[in-house]
């Protein structure tokens, strides 16, 4: 997505350790425009599937998923992060570890807003390693639901997650891929 | 707002301890037809205003505040929750206290994305006692921006955050208003 790639270029911040910083338009303060043009490239990646729910992570991928539910004409469900591993006989639930803040996080879905009847497509601002996606996978594994695929605004494609999750047969559609990163700039893969 | 009213009676939860639970449409699975709703009523109440940034806290504001941003076309700035009280010089910062979970946090906001030359509109999913809406404005006031408002879904009036905040000359716009709870039902003002 031309747009988005752009607006990276142009406004994301690299930092050394790999990180790119998009809070000036993604995941802090967030753009309405270039929100809403994202919603309106994961409904034409995803029309016709039939999304029964979205399925993303609080905090950084819910305004996302709201701006694909706009046009996918889906309800959006976040999974939650709590800080102790409560046993919650009512709730899904996974463990994700972050390796950006170096901890896991214990995420959960209410049982009674995810079924077997679901087609789900997860969205989530950022693909790394994987991790957020392969939780929210369990998730839906438990409630017996179908993954339809994963919508990710930015891929960082050079920390493997994307790839593994595909030769294990799930559909990731990327918006911006990048394949490589030094401590100050950035490539995307052509 | 008759459609939030009529939602909140059928599929809200009341819970002894004057708790609504509302996970069902609005902050857990989000319904996007009502939140696309909640959107055009925010931006109709405020079309005019000129805002500049619509301002919320994570993660439950934030769809809402994305669905009002797509109606009054201005970008949507989300304060984060911090564990631990980090100086960081390069952060608005408030403290939130909650009655619900009996803590505090420690709400930020980067200070480039906020600054004298903005007209904010404050958006949440619920407003009680009103500690949430004390940190945003106080991260505004820090920022020298002006307040137009808030835009409120639920607000549990008898709590009284909401009329003390307007005594104040704070403009509160709530979507609906619950006058009473008793530990099975709620009454909303007329």
């Amino acid at each position: 997505m031309q747009l988005l790639e752009e607006r990276i270029l142009r406004d994301g911040k690299v930092l050394p350790g790999n990180i790119l910083k998009v809070g000036g338009f993604l995941n802090h303060l967030i753009d309405n425009e270039l929100l809403d043009e994202i919603g309106k490239e994961i409904s034409a990646l995803f029309s016709g599937s039939h999304i029964t729910k979205i399925l993303t992570i609080e905090a950084s991928g819910i305004a996302i998923a709201c701006a694909a539910a706009h046009y996918l004409h889906a309800p959006v469900l976040f999974a939650k992060k709590e800080k102790t591993a409560n046993v919650n006989t009512d709730c899904y639930s996974a463990e994700v570890k972050s390796f950006t803040h170096g901890n896991v996080a214990h995420v959960i879905v209410s049982k009674p807003y995810l079924n077997a009847d679901d087609k789900v497509l997860i969205v989530d601002d950022f693909l790394a390693h994987g991790e957020a996606l392969r939780g929210l996978i369990s998730i839906i594994n438990q409630a017996g639901a179908e993954l339809v695929g994963c919508a990710i605004a930015i891929e960082k494609a050079f920390q493997g997650g994307g790839d593994a999750l595909r030769a294990e047969g799930v559909r990731i559609e990327s918006l911006a891929v990048i394949e490589s990163m030094s401590d100050t700039s950035l490539t995307f893969k052509k």
